[in-house]
Formats: structure tokens, C-alpha cells, sequence
């Protein structure tokens, strides 16, 4: 079947409804759209405010409980004292994906310089692959893009399928 | 007002007398001569030698009580067994801010292989970002070039300064 | 004299027998015949299953005990639940060598995407440099090859060589 997938924006202006949600609905309309790459689709989504234990528990229970393949935050990852999203994040990772970090960031430079500022985390906790994104809806799409090579085949070798236990540089 | 920037030079040779501080300097004067983008003045400098406490103590005191916006440590980054910049840092960092660590390698590697075998850390403690850079005078011009294009917007970050929130990418 | 090296093969399919082991001869072959640039042979080989304890037993043997200057993991660096080789790593490494993994990944990815999902830990434990490598035979050929313009620089260093403490940009 289609790999599951949940998406949290993380925004204090969200989620005290001050401000629109831009980037949720993006990040939903980028993933279903990749479908045929990915073969993934978003089945729940969140707004929490900038607060450790609030995008915790939001986190935790998608993994944990609702057994979501693929989570994607968005927000809370830059370099402002509200901002801790990569924090909260790495208290719940088991494994780390450096790799994931690596290709966001490679990407992400060839449109700003200010994509240095991105401090995202990501890795795997139990079967879930947890990706922090940054916020704005452009950057999104674009991390999306940038992992879209290998994505897949991330989620499949999580499962444990054996087929995808050793392609080439794994 | 201007943020205001401490050097901190790294290394048992300088801080025994036994040779001249070559890196202090020329970190100041690429600071100072940048007042244009980054709008930062260094107002302290101090030797160490190499070794973790001692390091420590003058980061610590330059976060926690002079409220530094920035601090730059230059030296202590590499392989050898006195190399112990990275581990003292790590011990004070709040936040990781693996983008400037990303970018700083990313334009070392174009100037000398050797960039590789730099260890440097960074992040954020309480409105203080850290940098370790290495000891060679030349990659702190380059370490600090490379962060220029959005330095400054992070040290507005980090003091919260609203309008400066929501940028491209973060 | 010439650096010593330890191969660890890390395969739940090698270790039972189930079948042969590509990428140890291959790592041994690769490190032997860069023997001009590196200075290094391979003195040490092993084989054990995905798993954290066995793992941490051979590299903590080899770096404690035997002095080597250098372990090379292969394999177990994938996102599949049995993948531990980087978890097993971090847990023995005193310092980390981030730049290792940067110039690993960034050549890595020039060959293929699926590079991204290399979870690859490096750093110093003692006098020993520990890199984790992927499993597949040519990427093990493409990783040393990444690192060796830096590599018995890095040799030299850890073992408090004087002359190789200020290198270029270190
Ligand atoms: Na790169």
C-alpha cells in the first residue's frame, strides 16, 4: 500500500490563530503530488505552537501509536529563542540521518544563502522517518524535491523489506 | 546599536609566549572591516591554551555575563590530542547550528583538501552564537566570508527581533 | 613505519555464512595498493552480525588494545531496522570528525542519490581514527578515495605528530 505520511506545521502565529497556515497546506499538496516517485500520501495533519513538549507529544503519538511512515515538520527551525523544533525533534530520534540533513541543505544553498540558517534534524524513531523541514512554503517544496531520489526507498528499508537491504552505496 | 563580537585564540604555543598570535589578529580585522554587512565590532579578545575548562571559562563568562552576540573561537579544531576546542564548545551549545558548520566546510574544501580535517562546532547559547574556527589566519578570513551572506540576519535572530522571523528559507 | 589498519565487515548475511564478503577483500585491496599516498596497510580483518554489542567489542578491541591507527566498519550504515553499525560507532568515538563524513557524502553523491541514506559515523577514539563506510563494494573504492588527500595527514595528527600540527587551515 501507499506509505502513510503526517504533517505538523510548528508556528506560534498559527496556531493562536494570528496567521494563515501556508506551509501545512503546501507540504500536503507536494507529497500527494509526488505520488508516483514517492507513493506516499498524507493522511493527518497538526498545528502546534513553538513548544518542546507540544510538538512531542504531537510527534510521539504519530509515531508511536498511529505508526505514520514518514513525518514532515514544518517550522521552528531557525535561529530565534521561539525556535525549537530540531530540538524537541532529536529527543525523540533513535537513529540519526545525516545524509537526508546533508542533500536539504546542498539544495537549499543553490536558492539563498539564507538556508544556512536552517538547523533541521532528522532520522528514525521505531518505523517512522522524522524530517524537519523549514517553514516557508518555497523551502518545503523544495526539500521535498531534494530528498524525492531517494525518499522511497528510505521508507521501504525502514519496513525492513529485504529487497531494498542492499542497492548500490547503502 | 552594532553586535558586539569576542575572539577567543586557541592555542598552547601563543599562550605559553612561546609564539606570536597570528589568527587573533587577523579575526579582528575581518570583523572589523566588515562593519558594512554585518554591522559587528569585536570589543574582547583572549588566549588559552588548549585545553577544555580553560576554554570553557572565558565562553562561558563572554555568553553568560558580558552577553556577547558573538563569539569567535579560532584554533584547536583538528586531529592532534591537544585539539579540544569542538569538545569544550559542544559542552555549552543549547542549540546546534549545523548550517554554518555545513557552509564554512563547503568553501574551505574549494581552497585546500585539508578543510576536511577541521572539527569545528557551532550553535546558540541563550543569545550568543558560537563559532569555532580553525587556527590558520587565512580560513578565518574564508570561514568568516563564507558565513557573511547571512550572518548578520542571524544575530538578529537570536535576539528575537520579529521582523526578521519569517525570511526566505528559514 | 606505516600505519596499521583494521577492517571490520559488519553483515548479518556475511557473518552466517549465508554469503561471501565483497567489500572486505575490496576495502583491504583499496587501502593496500594507496599505499604511496596513505602510507598504511591493512593488518586486521573481521566479520560480525548487525548487531551493537559485537560490533563495539571488535573496534573497542582494536583501537584499546591493539593500537591500531585506523578502522574502517563496512556496511550497516542504512536505514533498515538491523542497520547499527553508526549507533555501535558513536557510542566508542571520544572526538567526532564531521568533515570526514562531508567529504564523503558530497563525492559519494556525485555518484548516486541513493548516497543520502548513508548514516555513516567517524571520529577519534584514543590514537585510532574510526570511519564507518557503506557496504557495497564500490563504495567503499569511492570513500577512501575521498578521503585520501587528507587521510595520513589525519594519521600523523592524531598521533601528536608536531610537524603536522598547522597545517593549512586546521
Ligand atoms: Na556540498
Amino acid at each position: 500500500g501507499e506509505f502513510r505520511v503526517a504533517v505538523l506545521t510548528v508556528s506560534d502565529t498559527v496556531a493562536s490563530g494570528a496567521g494563515p497556515d501556508r506551509s501545512g497546506p503546501r507540504a500536503v499538496s507536494v507529497v500527494n503530488s509526488s505520488s508516483e516517485k514517492l507513493g506516499a500520501r498524507v493522511v493527518s495533519t497538526a498545528v502546534v505552537p513553538d513548544d518542546v513538549s507540544k510538538i512531542k507529544a504531537v510527534v510521539q503519538k504519530w509515531s508511536d501509536t498511529d505508526r505514520m511512515d514518514l513525518i514532515l515538520t514544518l517550522g521552528g527551525t531557525g535561529f530565534s529563542p521561539r525556535d525549537v523544533t530540531p530540538e524537541a525533534t532529536k529527543e525523540l530520534i533513535e537513529k540519526e540521518t545525516p545524509g537526508l540533513l546533508y542533500v536539504m541543505m546542498q539544495e537549499s544553498l543553490k536558492v539563498t544563502p539564507f538556508a544556512m540558517l536552517s538547523r533541521s534534524a532528522a532520522g528514525i524513531r521505531g518505523s517512522t522517518l522524522i524530517i524537519n523541514m523549514p517553514g516557508n512554503p518555497n523551502a518545503v517544496a523544495e526539500c521535498v524535491e531534494a530528498l524525492l531520489p531517494a525518499l522511497k526507498h528510505a521508507l521501504k528499508q525502514i519496513k525492513g523489506d529485504k529487497r531494498e537491504k542492499h542497492p548500490r552505496h547503502i
